[in-house]
């Protein structure tokens, strides 16, 4: 069998060095030793999500940061405006319901973003709403928010922006402070090419007061308690101490490629991996694509299911179905990170390929 | 510099095989390939924490287990015992006053186990009482606490016994549903061999109806959707792929072995360590000592943070010291898990040879 190749939007490839990295004995999290990763991981985090605010790690997936983001800044019965794009917006949802904030959902047809006209109009109807649950890229949708413009209308607002930048970050353009961004949270396993099992999150200054004033109950994702142990350069649980030194060499080579150097490379292989799938006779899902993945309409009477099924056993190519009401409809091909034009090239061959099998015409 | 050695209470050293496990290529979590590490790994928990109930895997840290238990257990304004025998009695007394529950405390002095008449006396005094939190071991006090007599006293009640085995699991005698505990959480770092960042939670026929009525608000920590999730063979949000495969392969020795042979040799290394330490003068802090690591009270005057320091630079052999009022009076010497008699002997060496170096008896 071939070598397996992960088009997938997470958990993405993982560099060799990153690997090796994680596979070193463990060193423990109460020594100098940790404190140095613990300084130099949020520096190079700070970096690529462009703050000069502080960086939390947190020993969770994405979701726990999701989690950690609604509890420190809103309270039981405050209103929260929540732009769902996609599966990802609709978790925000679900996670502030639990927690009982109200949440306002300002839906798109999947594929689209939330219109800024619309964040607009939700600001003027819930002019209470305490922020705004915006997400970077959803790759359920494989789309792409107008953060910039969110920041801007959201800015001349008392509410903060916060960001689900799980999937985007470090493959789609994102300047927490020059876009007015006030949450930021990503997590380690996507454009960061790690393992999973890290996540992070960033305050502004504007939303720091919320943080504080928090009354929704909390202790694993108590900022407070988080910014305590930061003075002496430590986490106050025990941290994912393998995944955030493995992490730590994947962010180096960003840093030392450049950030924007990433961000281009990244739209370079989405246009690259979008005109083979339009030669194939493909259309794309998303009005507003994301440069981190793009989704394909699969032919009419193929099962998106069955053909990337077909693709792993076949090829080991691993390439994401549909999520929700998209399921059997679309494929998902991921190019950010460390995946490469090579991986691009075998996955969308295995495409074509298992589509001719199948004896479909590629089109729609 | 010599190889470091870790005799810290977690994380303790992991063994090059599941080292080398953990640096392998990642894979998806929504594939046949997981599943069926899923569900090995599941089985391979139940086996060591001797349940025929469902174990969930949690991605994060012991704490967020911890959390876990809390919020699926209790709801706001019920009340709870908490059995808090040292730090992490008192975290819980913490995570359950967060979410607004009445925690009544039972304190022991530290070093020593709640005793089981004061459970009996604190049931009797709280009827009313939805569940007892207790601790199978705490690191910062180096005690174990009588899970099975706790056991057979809450069985009698309408209350459910809650047992944080995050230290002591793989190590300390437990055997879940023969002794009545109706929730154990544990964690992959300490006596389970491997890299932080996964936790665990099982809970009894006893226990559920409270998971399903908790008026608590939850979404990572909710067990609820973890076990609609299960049904396919999955996690419900990402979970922490390269530690679940590498603990695993740590699993995958110690049911080898034998739970009960790892107990044996647990406590053989724990009496080996004493000895030595008796012999060297110092004296053991715990009354109710735990298998899994021992304190011993440093001669007076000396300083156990300057002594492990020293240890540290000259030796690369990381022994912890005390927490909170204990900071500075105690070194606590881990001895389970992948700690082998030979890492044993040069701790106690290095402890030897530092004290007579800081020219004081050993004694105190």
């Amino acid at each position: 069998m071939d070598k397996q190749i992960l088009l997938t939007p997470g958990p993405t490839p993982i560099p060799p060095e990153t690997l090796a990295e994680e596979g070193l004995p463990i060193i423990h999290h109460r020594t100098r030793e940790f404190s140095k990763i613990f300084d130099e991981i949020r520096e190079n985090v700070k970096y690529i999500l462009g703050t000069q605010r502080e960086v939390y790690l947190l020993a969770s997936s994405g979701t726990g940061a999701m989690e950690c983001a609604c509890v420190n800044i809103c309270s039981p019965g405050d209103k929260a405006i929540v732009l769902a794009a996609g599966a990802f917006g609709e978790r925000f949802v679900k996670i502030l319901t639990a927690y009982g904030v109200n949440a306002v959902a300002v839906r798109s047809e999947w594929g689209s973003a939330v219109a800024p006209s619309e964040l607009e109009k939700a600001l003027k109807e819930n002019p209470d709403a305490k922020a705004v649950f915006s997400t970077h890229t959803d790759t359920s949708t494989t789309m792409a928010s107008p953060i910039q413009k969110y920041g801007e209308i959201v800015a001349k607002t008392n509410a903060v922006l916060v960001v689900d930048a799980i999937s985007g970050l470090g493959g789609q353009e994102l300047y927490m402070d020059k876009w007015n961004c006030d949450v930021v949270i990503s997590a380690s396993q996507k454009g960061l090419m790690a393992a999973p099992g890290l996540a992070f999150i960033s305050v502004s200054a504007k939303a720091w007061p919320l943080v504080q004033a928090s009354k929704s109950p909390r202790f694993y994702w108590d900022l407070r308690i988080a910014e305590k142990f930061m003075e002496s350069g430590q986490t106050p649980f025990t941290p994912a101490i393998s995944i955030i030194r493995s992490t730590n060499v994947s962010l180096r080579s960003i840093r030392k490629k450049g950030i924007e150097k990433v961000y281009e490379e990244t739209r370079e292989l989405a246009k690259y991996t979008r005109d083979l799938g339009l030669k194939m006779g493909m259309k794309m899902f998303a009005k507003d694509p994301a440069d981190v993945l793009t989704g394909f309409w699969v032919p009419e009477g193929v099962d998106s299911e069955k053909l990337i099924e077909k693709i792993v056993d076949k090829y080991n190519i691993s390439i994401a179905g549909g999520q929700e009401k998209l399921k059997g409809k679309i494929v998902r091909v991921a190019h950010m990170g460390y995946i490469l034009k090579s991986d691009i090239d075998k996955g969308m061959k295995a495409l074509a390929e298992t589509l001719n099998e199948m004896k479909v015409p590629a089109g729609r």
